[in-house]
C-alpha cells in the first residue's frame, strides 16, 4: 500500500502594507515620507537622496526604461517567480497608483510559504535588490506605467521558477 | 580716449519644445512616444526599454533619489549653471507636469548665447550627458515632485559658472 497521490494545495497570500522595515529582506522603498530632505538648489529644492543604490555586477551598466502594464484581476494566480542575480531593479509608478509587489528572499527557489505581497500606497517605489525573487511588474485596476531603473548587459541575469502548486494574490 | 565701459546686456532665452533630435547634444529623452515597445511578462506589459544610460566614472555607483521643487514665476533670472563632468542625470516628473531644462553643451563654461531652454510635455523626462551644463531643476506654476537617477560616489563632480549678464528663461 503506497502513500495516497500528493495533490496540489490551494494558497492565497494576502497583500500587507509596503513598510521600509517590512521590506528589508527585499529591497529598499522608495518614498520621501519617512525620509530625511535636504535642501539644495539655493532652497528651491528638497532632496531625499540616495534612496536606492542601482547594483550592476558583471561589468552591466545601469538603464532607464519605461512599462506600461495592463490591470490583473484579483485573486490572481501566481505561477512563475523570477529573479536577477546580476542586478537591482528598481519600479516607481507614474500613475501613483497602488500596486502589488510579489517577492520571496534571495536564494533556492521559493516555495508558495516563502512569498511575501506587499501593497504600495501609491507614492512608493521599490527597488529590489540583486537576486530577490519576484513576480513580474503588476497593475491594479488600470493599465499603469512605471519608471523602471536595473541592468543592462551581457551575461546571465534571468532566473525563473514555475509554482506547482495553486498560489493566489488576494487583497 | 578709452572705450566705453561694458554694460551687462540683457538676455532673454525662449523655450523650445522638446524633442529627441533638438536633445542630442544634451541628453536623452525619456518617453514611450516615437520608442518602439517591446511585449514582455506573457503580454501584460510594453516595455520602452533602455531609453536612457546610467553612465559612472570613477568609481561612482548610480542612485535613486526623488526632489521636490518649489515653482518659480516666468521671466525667470538664470544666474548659475552647473555640469557633472563624472556621470550622468535623470529627472522624470511625478507629478507629469510640464517643466523647463535650461542646458548648454560641454566644454567651456558657456555664455548667454550657448545656453538653450526646452519645455517638456509633461509625459518626458530627460537624461543628461555628463558635462553638460545645465540649470538646477526647476518647476513651474506648482511645487512638483521627481525622480532623479545620478551618481553618487566620491570625486570632484561638481563644477559652477556664474553669469555676468542678465539672462532670463521666457515662455
Amino acid at each position: 500500500m503506497g502513500a495516497l497521490p500528493e495533490m496540489p494545495a490551494t494558497w492565497i497570500i494576502r497583500a500587507e502594507p509596503l513598510t521600509r522595515e517590512a521590506f528589508l529582506p527585499f529591497g529598499d522603498v522608495l518614498e520621501s515620507a519617512g525620509a530625511e530632505p535636504e535642501l539644495i538648489n539655493f532652497g528651491n529644492t528638497s532632496k531625499y537622496g540616495r534612496l536606492a543604490d542601482i547594483e550592476n555586477t558583471n561589468g552591466g551598466k545601469g538603464q532607464i526604461s519605461l512599462y506600461r502594464s495592463r490591470a490583473i484581476e484579483v485573486p490572481f494566480r501566481i505561477r512563475v517567480m523570477e529573479s536577477h542575480p546580476l542586478g537591482s531593479q528598481a519600479f516607481y509608478p507614474l500613475h501613483r497608483r497602488s500596486f502589488p509587489v510579489v517577492v520571496a528572499r534571495p536564494g533556492p527557489a521559493p516555495g508558495p510559504g516563502d512569498i511575501q505581497v506587499f501593497l504600495t500606497n501609491g507614492y512608493q517605489g521599490v527597488n529590489l535588490h540583486p537576486g530577490v525573487w519576484h513576480h513580474y511588474q503588476l497593475s491594479l485596476e488600470e493599465e499603469s506605467e512605471y519608471i523602471v531603473v536595473d541592468r543592462a548587459g551581457s551575461g546571465d541575469n534571468y532566473r525563473e521558477h514555475r509554482l506547482e502548486d495553486e498560489v493566489y494574490l488576494g487583497l
